[in-house]
């Protein structure tokens, strides 16, 4: 059976659970946030389905309540942050702002996070910087799901890399995609729901093809385009796990199971500032240009929109917000379990079928 | 016919043209290196198979021999540069140079191109970054080739991202790719030669597939990838071409041709000072512990060796240095065109088969 809620009452829920397991109630509250935002988002994998996995994250010692997260200005545009092994989205808040801060007075702000943790839908920080008409850029390594090009050993995470970048439309242009073929989330979530994986997304443990999601879940996901998203995870794994202090490669952990050892992941985020490049209103009258030339592109057969990154997203919000999120039994399941171990009142349904 | 010439005596001919057309010493010096380096690695579409369209481009005046680049510092950490429509690599490696300079001072450097032009190898400069003990990140805008996913007429460049970081071994880690299934110049190789091009690299100027390379010409490359290709592209445009300044998606020109009219690319460098981040002598053993781990990573069937970026390219410079460079008969057909032009002594060959 499928419900919906209202993004209101599942936030709402989220953070009384949060609250539960002994986070501030501030950090709840953006906690709760970015997994009902990625939900109103249409990103299932990176929304309420992972509330139960940060909820026993807390309880187990994978994830700190109450971190003593450490900032250390090195520069005039540069920071490191140690998170702690706090909540990865309220860590990755801090270090967007930070970055921001930093960027408004010198053009450029880079911020890294060692000890991070499970940072969710990376959209949600690079379009903070967007609300002060800055560029933000952010990626992070995860734990390995794939491996180098030719080699059949798990070793890199999925390795997203976000950029946003403000308009004076309804939505940034917001591009963030995982440098594997599929986020791992997507197994997850087949693997859960005991349905087969399409080919070419994943490998097994001896490194053959495999359309079983329990089977790729033990191998490894393939990188995107073959050895090019092999150089792309790459290269998160220099920015956010080399330069950051963090674990790397697959020292990282995972979020997941019953191993207390906090996952330990690395992010980057950098700031750019238009003002101190080619002026934030022909910034934004260039970026309004590209928008407006995409949607103008002539279409390829079978298609009928050319989608600007973030623009889906945006919809599927508008859409969401109105009709409520829908959540799959599983969830509810999980949810009904946390319900009565706290004991909090469970998110109200306004649609069943 | 394929002769062997030497890296020397290539870089003397390819040179000494520049310095025909009206280039000064010293540009042409860089301009030369950078092309031979190209051949010595291996990137025959960025080596001097490319000298007779550069040659040409400063005669009908797509290339400035003796450019006016105006650096505009704009803050501590950034500039902006208009590169006056001189030779790329001129233009890129004093972009480069500002880049690291702005970090070793403070962190961070990024500095933006307009009025660039066609930039060649990217890891070229990126890699002038790790001389330093830096990272450097570059990206450019190109003719457009690649249209937007679920699009049929070109509008991105193949818009290359690389990226280069310092190890204490041979050679950098060193990441360089276009964002398309394949860069143009492979085509445009495919073209001259009159060969077909694999499927799923093109489609026709009608958004149809085409393994014919003079109809891919027409038509447009794929992104790599599909949509994350697309949102890759994106990425590039607006670090290298919305906020740079310079021209943007398909006002970008070419660089071949008899149209005067400069390309009019955009550069994007940033420069990352691991010494206001995890500290260098912690990055380089972190860069080598991954460097390690990927070369020990257990191998899939049908691979004997797992390459770190950058690494191929070693081993063939060193190979290409000690044996000579391949000249295919078409690029000697145009040397010879050259020299008798000039007229310019043609490079000594070491090997003809």
């Amino acid at each position: 059976m499928q419900r919906k809620v209202s993004a209101d009452s599942l936030k709402q829920f989220a953070q009384a659970c949060f609250v539960a397991v002994g986070i501030s109630n501030e950090d709840a509250d953006w906690a709760a946030h970015t997994l009902v935002e990625a939900d109103l988002q249409g990103l299932e994998t990176h929304g309420v389905m992972r509330l139960m996995a940060y909820v026993n994250g807390v309880s187990i010692g994978k994830i700190n309540p109450r971190p003593n997260v450490k900032v250390h200005r090195t520069g005039p545009v540069t920071s490191v942050m140690d998170g702690d092994h706090g909540l990865g989205s309220v860590t990755g808040r801090q270090a967007s702002e930070l970055a921001v801060e930093l960027a408004r007075d010198n053009g450029l702000g880079a911020v890294t996070v060692k000890r991070g943790n499970h940072l969710g839908a990376l959209s949600i920080y690079t379009e903070w910087a967007t609300r002060f008409g800055m560029i933000g850029l952010l990626c992070c390594n995860a734990f390995p799901s794939v491996p180098p090009w030719g080699g059949r050993r798990a070793y890199f995470g999925t390795n997203p890399i976000a950029l946003a970048a403000p308009t004076d439309g309804d939505y940034p242009i917001s591009i963030d995609l995982a440098t594997s073929v599929v986020a791992r989330g997507h197994i997850v979530m087949a693997a859960k729901r005991g349905e087969p994986i399409p080919e070419g997304w994943a490998i097994d443990s001896m490194g053959r093809p495999t359309t079983d999601a329990m089977e790729a879940l033990d191998g490894a996901v393939l990188p995107m385009a073959g050895p090019k998203g092999y150089a792309l995870a790459l290269l998160v794994e220099i920015l956010a796990g080399a330069l950051s202090g963090a674990k790397l490669g697959d020292e990282v952990g995972t979020m997941f199971g019953d191993d207390p050892e906090p996952p330990g992941t690395g992010f980057f985020y950098l700031a750019i500032h238009p003002d101190y490049f080619v002026g934030r209103p022909a910034f934004i009258e260039r970026i309004m240009r590209l928008v407006d030339d995409i949607h103008e592109t002539p279409l390829a057969q079978g298609t009928d929109h050319i989608y600007i990154p973030g623009e889906r997203r945006f919809l599927e919000k508008v859409r969401r917000r109105r009709d409520g999120i829908p959540i799959r039994q599983e969830t509810w399941d999980e949810f009904s379990a946390l319900a009565a171990r706290y004991p909090i009142t469970l998110p109200e349904v306004l649609d069943e079928r």
